[in-house]
Formats: structure tokens, C-alpha cells, sequence
């Protein structure tokens, strides 16, 4: 972990007053040595493509050396698109971790892991959209709540075993009304 | 890009041996172009917590700093469990683009976005798992086709009226077998 890294870290954590320097993994209990882990690791997420919407038209257009890995979704008639929410990506944005769902204050703080806010650690989005067809790297999808050039991290096939709750969905009211 | 990059770039599209050092950029198209900008850009995603696997127990260990972004997650069911298939981010498992879907030959030849394979691109993966509780940072689940430890990118909760086809789902001959 870099000096500015752990400083950050030990600001977070209240803990800047009460480590010294030389003893600072020594005085860490697993846990918190573990989430210094976490705060020093990361991985790195590649586009495999753009999202492309002209009119009420929206493809997903995969980047030539990615194409390959499309063999077999036009069997599918429902894809899950992972995209970056690249626009939020910013550390401030990153860092808000309740917000009201859907800007309304009526609706109570959230956290971002209850509800599917396009502000969170980490900025994926998930979408489940309808195939009208796939040709070479481009897939015709019937819509998404994505922006113009949102770049596209991954597709997954839509399939109900796994896909879809066996039984008793509950929600909160908010997400009811 | 720098040097390496643009060389494995060039090398995946054929193209090294047709293009110049100081003409780069003005002999791509527009589409290669945002191709290039594809190979040098990357995301970084950061555990927001692990998964961990006691017998039949699992639960979602969320790092200290995230635990706020659970608030208003047990009014539901099931969350969506985005997580990194560590074991597998090797440049090599990264670049395999088809398989045999279960890892079984008599399954087609298959894109790796038309199956859930576990090597992809960028190895998200996504599993639907059942809440049991959520207490403090720890959310207790039925079940996860992760192994332990695995770091835990994001959380959302499934929501039916986006993430359920209203009509029509159609899936290839593999997977109904």
C-alpha cells in the first residue's frame, strides 16, 4: 500500500491517531488486515465494445478481436449486458453509498447494494435486454437504459435455472409502489 | 498505447506488417480507432468484500467501509452476487473467446458470451443467490457457485420487473438438454 493509499485508509478507518508507523501491519487484527487488502488491490476491466443508439435503435457493437465470443448467442433470445456507468466514474461517486432510489426523497436512504442506483463502488450496471439479432460483432437489442457510448464490459445469456427466483420473491415497499 | 500494447494489438488484427511508426493513427478508420482506445483503456474494479464458505454455509463478508451500502437490503429476497473469478485472471484464460459449454465435447463450440463460462474477457461473474439475513457487514445467503474467498465486486437486489423477460424466452438445444 502506497503512503497516500494508507493514509486514506487509516483516515477511514479512525485509526490515523493510533498506528504508529513502523507497527502498522503488527497492530492490524485479520479482519482489518484483510480489508487492507482490499483497499491495495484492484482489477483492471477492459471494453469489449460500445453501446450504440441512433433513434429509438440501440446495438451493441463488439470490438473486432472480441467478436469470436458471440458464436451461439443468437441461439438466446434474452442477453444480461454488463456496462460501465462511465460517466459517475468519479471517486466522489464511487464513495456515495446511500442515496434516495430513483432521486425521491419520499423513497428511504438506501444503501446502493439495495437498489440499482448508477452510483456505487464499483460501476457496473446490469441490464437484461431482448436480441432482435446478431451479425458479425453487432447484437440488435430491443432497448437499454444506457448511454450512447457506454462502454460494454461483458454479455451473458439469459437462462431461467439460474436466472429467476424458484419461489417467494419479497421486496420493499418503496420498489411496491 | 504504449510499445507492447500497440505491437499485441497490431499482431491480434493482422495488421503489423501494414502499417508504419509515424503513420499510426491517421491509417486506422474510425472504428479501429475506438478499437485502440478499447486496448489501452481499463476500469479498476476493487473488492468491496469476500466471499466465505463454511460447510454448507456461505455468506458475503462486506469490507468495513462498504457496510453502509447494505442499509434496506433485507427487505429482500434474492440478490444478484457480482464476483471476480480470481483464479482465472491469467492473460491466457482472459483470451480463450469459445468453449465447450459444462466442459462437455458434445455441447457445441460456444461463444464465451453466449455461456456462463468461467473464462471470459473480463471475469465477472453473476450468480442469483437467496437472502437468509443480513447483519452488520455480513450477509448470510442459501448458496454460491464461487469458491472461498472469492473477492465480491458488487451487490444488487432482483428486482422482477427488470430483471425477469416479460414473453418469449428462447434458449439453444445445449441448454435445454
Amino acid at each position: 500500500m502506497d503512503i497516500s493509499r494508507r493514509d486514506l485508509f487509516l483516515k477511514s478507518a479512525g485509526m490515523a491517531a493510533c498506528i504508529g508507523g513502523g507497527a502498522f501491519a503488527s497492530d492490524l487484527t485479520k479482519a482489518e488486515t484483510v480489508e487492507e487488502e482490499g483497499a491495495k488491490t484492484f482489477f483492471k476491466l477492459y471494453p469489449v465494445g460500445r453501446v450504440e443508439k441512433k433513434g429509438k435503435s440501440v446495438w451493441l457493437r463488439i470490438f473486432d478481436r472480441y467478436a469470436d465470443a458471440l458464436k451461439g448467442l443468437d441461439g438466446f433470445s434474452h442477453v444480461w449486458v454488463l456496462y460501465w456507468l462511465d460517466k459517475n466514474d468519479t471517486p466522489r461517486k464511487r464513495s456515495l453509498f446511500q442515496v434516495h432510489p430513483r432521486g425521491n426523497k419520499k423513497n428511504p436512504l438506501t444503501g446502493v447494494f439495495a437498489c440499482r442506483a448508477p452510483v456505487r463502488p464499483n460501476l457496473i450496471a446490469l441490464s437484461l435486454c431482448k436480441i432482435l439479432s446478431v451479425k458479425g460483432g453487432v447484437v440488435h437489442i430491443e432497448k437499454i437504459d444506457a448511454f450512447d457510448s457506454s462502454p460494454v464490459l461483458d454479455l451473458k445469456p439469459y437462462a431461467p435455472g439460474i436466472d429467476s427466483p424458484t419461489k417467494g420473491v419479497r421486496l420493499p415497499d418503496w420498489l411496491k409502489r
